[in-house]
């Protein structure tokens, strides 16, 4: 039987460098807030209960957190991450099994490392904490780990309060720890703060544990996934690591990436098999690709499912609710908004597709305008199968165009348009012969008399 | 006097790890498979005859190759490499000169470094077979090259089969080779498979060329020249590395590159001198840029002419087909497709210009667009020299534009127009007094009782 | 007091590596030319005096610093560095202070780095001058300069006259010097030619100095400030180092940038704090963003000035003299150039405006495009606050569209629209049923005829 599981996430620190109104831990990684890429990595391990604990700009959290059914405790006061951690007990009264606590702020870990950390304290050896370390370039200022090779801690020390010899160990805390509930506020209780700082801290508890007689053991993973942002610069450096591991994992998958690097997925992008992708693709949130499509240069795509074998750009701009069928062609400069094209259809050219439905096979020409807004309210554009739009058209919405009906380049078309029939609106076309040669003297006389 | 040249090009792997179906040598490297530049490195350096060696996906290959005269021969069975050589002799038949064994996934070797193997192959010494070795960052796998300071080679072992001493030996084999026809298949003939894969291996007539008092040699090149590429990940590499080559070509020739990572160059680009090519730039087949062009960002250019002096984009797509003059303009948000623009003359702005002639000095108004196509057919559209289209202009092909002719805003042109002539396609324009605002109180009374 | 100030630039050098017919100076770094990037930094230091050195193609490096008031002094024969920097005598007749040598291809000096060259000369040691010397990865062909631990230079030495010992010296060079004016010509005028190179070296000041019981000292600094531009590979690398710098800055103002290495910022750029910049930006010069703007994927933006919380793009292209006002909204595939847009107005999509005034409010609807030209002149457009302008419209400059007038789709506007009224320049749709039927048979008969 497996254990209840509950995480508890420090949110509260101020996030001063990142000079920002926005809550450090609400910044996006991939397009997601970074607080929430660990909220799905607690919901994947199916935990019970996820307490967010904030401090400063505690509203914006609670707000972000609060559709998802996750509890928020408060730290009023700064006193330490020992403290903070603290603020959730009552959050968690009743709960019984085991607690991970995490960082807002360290939001690549994965689900697979928090699963390892479990499964630790849940071995035979049954040790009180598990402490996730990790190596990086340079220890720096990061708390030092001494553990036996065994992985059993010995000791764990803040770097300021470290001997030259502890400083030389390169086995960096983490912060991230999973701990049986019971112990862990028991343990938390008794943490002092009797040090320059004057603060509580975590990792104390590690003692603790052992002068009960109990342990604690560490398990290491990549620098990569424990890295912390606390500036714009951070959250760049994670954002980027997290993109390369993504395009490798698409190309791994089956699709071409001509130049991986200028590529950018967000948390949920769905990319098929032998789909090729072009230089320079920015993918919002929201988007599913499916096999053998192209996806060109410079394309825009969020919220927005291309078919089998569709094409998309170069410069093609697909917006949230943007269906694109099975071998449908959407190209250069052309914006989709909660319109679907059908299997086979074509928008090529300089168009905007807005709140429209495009039947299968049908040619919008280039230029293209659906005009959705009169300036209150959006209206729906209907195309029927097997249509053809003239170029530089505008369609009035509401308004609908019958399967198989053309209508003439230039029109504005305001009233509903029969299948098969010919919509014209367009008026004679007049010629005043010399005009041009005329008008063209009489400038020329007016740029010479200006200069 | 030279001997006759020949290449066998093993291309029969399946590629597993590519996850497509499209054969993995047909995977491009700049716009061209990675099978035709080797075959026409192979042509560069006048080889009398190409033998592709195929398998698994055949077809495909064969398909790819027949246009170019290049003779395929098939290995059914995955025996190993020398199996395959071995598949091409009937193909050579009657040939009598120096063979280059070369791999359809190792697609970046040069003809100089094909030159330089056959040349040893032809010295004085007479080697039996040159190989071409390198010193990968990691040789790992790959099979070792255990040679003299003289380049004579003393043994060549699989990886799996090398001793720990062996296996320091960081001279590997890429597998590339030069041996006259006749040894060639009288040693082949004579490899084993009795190993542990049961594989017949190629690096085995070395040591048989030995036991008959002949030698080989090793000559070494770049990592990079032999990258081979079995993962779409390794495609993305082999495309990076020769990009950082032919954009370091193109700045020594005197073009700059603002930010030379973010442009992307194909295997046929030509560009000028005082080229200007801003960020973001992706070059298809089939392009010359001509000097002191700028290219500014994200211009998208396949099988185009740019004119000397000439200005394109930002967001400029020419695509095949378009042709423009010496100090001509292309604007923002502008398409070329079998389009010639005169000297001097200017499309600026969001307009689409498809089977077009425009003559030299001719202003294309911003909203332009050329209606090429009637669902069926595609027409072209001639516009004269000093011609000035004005903007949102629809020219319905066929249709001619003289020269100095002016077309009024927002015309939709269906007659052609006679030079010097004003054509004017225009209703009159009515003004309804007070309406706007009647409609905007009607719609907020909507709009409230809708809320 | 502080002693008055002038700086030498070198700037004869024929830069032959470049390629190119404009003067190696004036190639742009981040887009201001590199000489000014000097300028710039010598006109922060309060310098009284620049004179630039200039040799071949001196009239394009005189005509770019004539406005700035900068005198030129011409070294026609290149007889090295202490000849050029003599040359700059007689312009300098009269000044009395200190003197900064600095060198036209070596532009990311900053201004900083001159001061404390300055402020040693002027310390109580006295040093007759101050040498600018770094450490690169590979000394190679540098001047090396042996000094003791207190900087005091023993010895300066071209790498082709140098012992082994010397060249294994790792400080070296820049070639940048601070010498007061009265030494700095009495020591030129002794300075010989007789060398391998015949030349006359600027390094020998330092040993004339010491036979004279004067003495130099050195001054570090990074190898990437005083990186020298000699061919387009160097430009691109010293612009690359450039951005590197500026966008670490952006992000510590407290800007996001999601792909840091994606956008490029012009010497003059100025970001606001919660900006957020998605990948792919270009700046060009003259560009203000206020707090809280959005810069999506694919911006370019030159000469523009963006309001506080105001959304561009992406693919938006602001032009000099675009202006937005706080909370407007500039989308995708919209040119703005010298035009204004109102506080919250809209041009969401495949827009031109240049020449125009929208008032606050306004909303331009896709495909909107303002006729600024004539062929010959431009003309202004002014929209009032709060109208609505319909899609596909023209709007024939020079036009006014009074406050919450309202345009038809697809109107072509000539004459003055009175506020809140109606303007409708539209035909009668006529339809013809059943029409686009029998076309397609027609033509379906007709292709099957072709083939």
């Amino acid at each position: 039987m497996t254990q209840p599981i509950a995480a508890i996430v420090l949110a509260a620190g101020k996030g001063t460098r990142m000079k920002s109104d926005l809550h450090k831990v609400l910044h996006p990684i991939a397009g997601r807030p970074m607080l929430l890429h660990l909220t799905q990595a607690v919901a994947d391990l199916g935990a019970q209960r996820t307490i967010v604990v904030t401090g400063a700009g505690r509203e914006q959290v609670e707000a972000a957190v609060a559709p998802l059914g996750i509890a928020t405790a408060v730290q009023s006061e700064q006193l330490g991450t020992a403290h903070a951690v603290a603020q959730a007990e009552s959050a968690l009264s009743g709960f019984d099994g085991d607690v991970l606590i995490l960082y807002g702020d360290v939001p690549l870990v994965t689900s697979r490392t928090m699963r390892r950390m479990l499964d630790m304290l849940q071995s035979e050896d049954a040790p009180t904490a598990v402490v996730l370390g990790f190596r990086p370039d340079v220890p720096g200022a990061y708390g030092r780990i001494i553990a036996g090779p065994d992985g059993r801690i010995i000791k764990m020390v803040e770097a300021k309060d470290a001997t030259p010899e502890e400083l030389s160990e390169t086995l960096c805390n983490s912060g991230l720890m999973a701990v049986r509930s019971a112990d862990l506020f028991r343990l938390l209780s008794r943490v002092g703060n009797d040090n320059a700082a004057g603060e509580y801290y975590l990792p104390d508890v590690v003692m603790l544990a052992q002068a009960e007689g109990g342990f604690a053991v560490v398990t290491e993973t990549d620098a990569d996934e424990v890295a912390g942002v606390n500036s714009r610069a951070e959250l760049a450096a994670v954002d980027a690591s997290w993109q390369v591991r993504r395009r490798a994992e698409a190309m791994a998958g089956g699709a071409t990436l001509i130049a991986p690097d200028t590529v950018w997925f967000a948390h949920d992008t769905v990319i098929g098999r032998d789909v090729l992708i072009e230089p320079n693709v920015f993918f919002g949130p929201g988007v599913a690709i499916a096999d053998g499509a192209t996806i060109r240069a410079f394309c825009h795509i969020e919220g927005a499912t291309v078919g089998a074998k569709a094409e998309v750009g170069p410069y093609a701009r697909l917006r949230p609710g943007a269906v694109m069928g099975d071998k449908s062609k959407v190209g250069n400069f052309v914006e989709m908004k909660k319109a679907v094209l059908g299997e086979g259809a074509k928008a090529n050219h300089l168009s905007y597709l807005g709140d429209a439905e495009v039947g299968a096979g049908a040619n919008i020409g280039a230029g293209t305008i659906t005009c959705n807004y009169d300036g209150f309210f959006k209206a729906k554009t209907v195309i029927g199968e097997g249509a053809f739009i003239g170029s530089n058209s505008a369609l009035v919405a509401p308004v609908s165009i019958g399967a198989g009906a053309i209508v003439a380049a230039g029109s504005v078309v305001t009233a509903d348009v029969e299948a098969d029939a010919l919509c014209l609106v367009r008026p004679v076309q007049v010629s005043k012969p010399g005009w041009a040669k005329r008008f063209r003297n009489a400038m020329l006389v007016k740029k010479v008399a200006k200069n």
